[in-house]
């Protein structure tokens, strides 16, 4: 595999920045935005449960409607590509049950060989301790797909703005969400950077590594 | 900046997995791992509040202590970087004035230009809707670190294990990180495969794209 450089990395993490303003004409190549669809695939998560489905709302009419639910922040209407993160409100033994066919399917293993598995699944997510918060699991695991999407866009050069500023009520309306199993956690908009967006140029504010990171 | 193809992108995505033994004896270097700990530094959160600590574990006692409480998986002990995801207990005021003197210290703005700013997070994160889920908020901003890191050391060519596998109490007793304000979230493994993990070479399972993307 051909590797990135670390400092091609950092370049990439340095460069990226939570965007104001996009290009409202400027749209993502399809190649590119293909890589960032997989990318969302290929997210890893706990028992590879994938317990989340993602949206990409290009309609402009519900991007208008989710305007006012979105803190009124315009990235909604002017990003190339808007997501909306949502994650399972419960989950279920049918949950686990695709899962192990999916398995089963891609790895070529009859279904049964996969019963410890799948039990180990069940006591857990479905059954035991992550079972009574299933909702907030598969919320945190769609926040993986979150991290791995925003730092792809940013070794592709694409811009994003992560957006929890969002009424998740709103969202499930507008986006039929009610009944289908799902809810949203979260949004992200993708595309690339107005000329004019100052916050482009101002430094980054974290805290100091010691402040973050404690070796033990 | 000097972007990734896509394809390269993708083919790093797809070399990664939840590695289930490492090579004991490979130590990732130096460099490698200082952009590491960037990357986690540079993670992109909530109002920019980085509500965590990473514990970088690399004392033999204390892995050798967590293991039994990691669902006995040996990549605790054998991996070269061990990283433990704490996130807030809570959110207080003086978090989120810790923040703001960081911004004026990094931008060189008088704190009290960052007045609107500062209520704003106070009225949501500490006083508001998600003050009153504070440690959860935290936990899903790890969550974004965590997703971040793991993409970071795939294109870097480090291989990782993501453990949700684990007792977050043990690992506070452990970490010594009761009083603290700091929980135990998530970890993660980095490393290098073992000749000998069969895992490395099955095919990734995921669903179907067309059942985890949705185009509205």
């Amino acid at each position: 595999m051909s590797q990135t450089h670390p400092n091609q990395l950092l370049e990439a993490l340095s460069w990226r920045y939570a965007t104001k303003v996009f290009d409202a004409a400027k749209k993502i190549p399809a190649d590119v935005w293909a890589a960032l669809e997989q990318s969302l695939v290929l997210t890893p998560t706990s028992y590879g449960m994938q317990p989340y489905q993602f949206l990409v709302v290009q309609d402009a009419a519900k991007r208008a409607a989710l305007l006012p639910h979105s803190w009124g922040q315009k990235q909604v209407v002017d990003c190339s590509h808007y997501v909306v993160f949502t994650a399972r409100t419960e989950v279920t033994a049918a949950d686990v049950a695709k899962l192990i066919q999916r398995t089963s399917d891609v790895r070529g293993i009859p279904p049964e060989k996969l019963d410890f598995y799948r039990d180990m699944i069940l006591s857990d997510v479905v059954n035991g301790p992550r079972g009574k918060v299933a909702h907030e699991w598969a919320a945190r695991q769609a926040y993986i797909a979150l991290g791995n999407i925003m730092t792809c866009a940013a070794v592709l050069g694409v811009d994003a703005c992560p957006m929890e500023g969002l009424n998740p009520v709103e969202y499930d309306n507008i986006l039929g969400l009610n009944g289908s199993g799902y809810k949203t956690a979260v949004a992200c908009a993708f595309g690339y950077r107005a000329a004019s967006d100052k916050y482009a140029s101002l430094a980054k504010v974290r805290f100091a590594p010691a402040d973050l990171i404690r070796v033990i």
